[in-house]
């Protein structure tokens, strides 16, 4: 579809102007300038012009961008314009979490199963999908269109699992799981952790340690 | 603590080196080359130099790196030394999901409290704790010495909540509502979007076609 190779870094910064585009155009903001974009979101206008010249521009920047324009065009190049068909594996708090999730649907990915090991969960329903065990995993795949997994198991059971969906023509792997998937590079895998960010959110607040309390009793 | 200003790009890398460490050194590993764990990581010896670089390189690389003595430096220096006290503000799907996680324990992250603004909910327990209404934080962030606050609560919510936080002298919000936090340059912040992966995950879906399927029926 798109011919440039585009980097990995500026594809992840585009769900966060898709974001702000979003609210801008809820809020009936009809163009801004790359100046006002990069003081909204706390980047330089510099950076913002070199992400959206991978794609063309988008438009004159002398008159500003067109938000709604900007942010369809945006959608379409992260292909929200299209509607994935997606399973989750592992009925747990998160995997019940990312289940209810309502904006997920809004943007294409809709939620056709659920899967879990433990029999004590099959039969539950949630959000209108019942639990199924995993034996039956395959054959829904295929019969559902099935394109993407969100993987919400421990880490144990992960790279089984993978490996399992891998012959079942899976196109993408969501991996919450706690170790990093590496598949086929057909598929497709972004794996989530979450500790990672907690990790990161400590090293912060020792790096800035508070003033000296005065307000001690 | 540390003199020189380190990016936040490599501090970003640092949880994944930890975690691989780990992995390492609890499968009996007790020497790695720079190449080695490039080769491991999918990332660039260099890469990984120059990220070690940042706080002294971490010892001599010809005899490659002492992976115990690593796995602990990285730990001190994302904090993982020192204990912090959290509360879940949102004790919906997710904010259980997090209170059961128990590899955050294990990193000195411990869970003391959960608050929700239903009621519904109040007197539940979960992992021990019995989920609060919102009108007892601020007494409790200080009775427990609370220094960081999980808000796993719709986008409406996030905002006020926060700004109480803020009056409670929290030192750091780990941010799952999805609205970009920004707060006084002392309170720390780390905001996780979960749909911005699976955004990023639909554009490399779109991005890598599948061949033509031959096994089609």
């Amino acid at each position: 579809m798109v011919e440039k190779e585009i980097s990995q870094a500026v594809i992840s910064r585009l769900p966060r102007y898709f974001r702000y585009l979003g609210e801008l155009k809820d809020n009936g903001v009809e163009r801004i300038s790359s100046k006002d974009l990069s003081l909204l979101m706390k980047v330089t206008a510099s950076q913002i012009r070199q992400d959206f010249n991978n794609f063309g521009g988008f438009g004159q920047q002398g008159y500003g961008y067109n938000v709604e324009y900007l942010h369809n065009e945006i959608g379409n190049i992260l292909g929200l314009d299209q509607k994935h068909h997606l399973i989750i594996i592992g009925a747990g708090n998160l995997g019940q979490a990312i289940a209810n999730y309502m904006n997920f649907e809004r943007r294409g990915f809709i939620f056709k199963g659920i899967f879990d090991s433990n029999k004590e969960l099959h039969g539950k329903e949630i959000r209108g999908m019942v639990v199924q065990p995993m034996e039956e995993m395959p054959s829904f795949i295929k019969e559902n269109e099935i394109d993407i997994a969100v993987l919400t198991i421990p880490k144990s059971a992960a790279v089984a699992v993978a490996d399992k969906l891998v012959q079942c023509n899976i196109r993408a792997i969501w991996n919450f799981a706690h170790v990093d998937l590496t598949l086929p590079g057909n598929i497709q895998v972004e794996n989530v952790h979450l500790s990672d960010s907690l990790m990161k959110l400590s090293y912060n607040i020792n790096r800035f340690e508070p003033e000296p309390a005065d307000n001690l009793e």
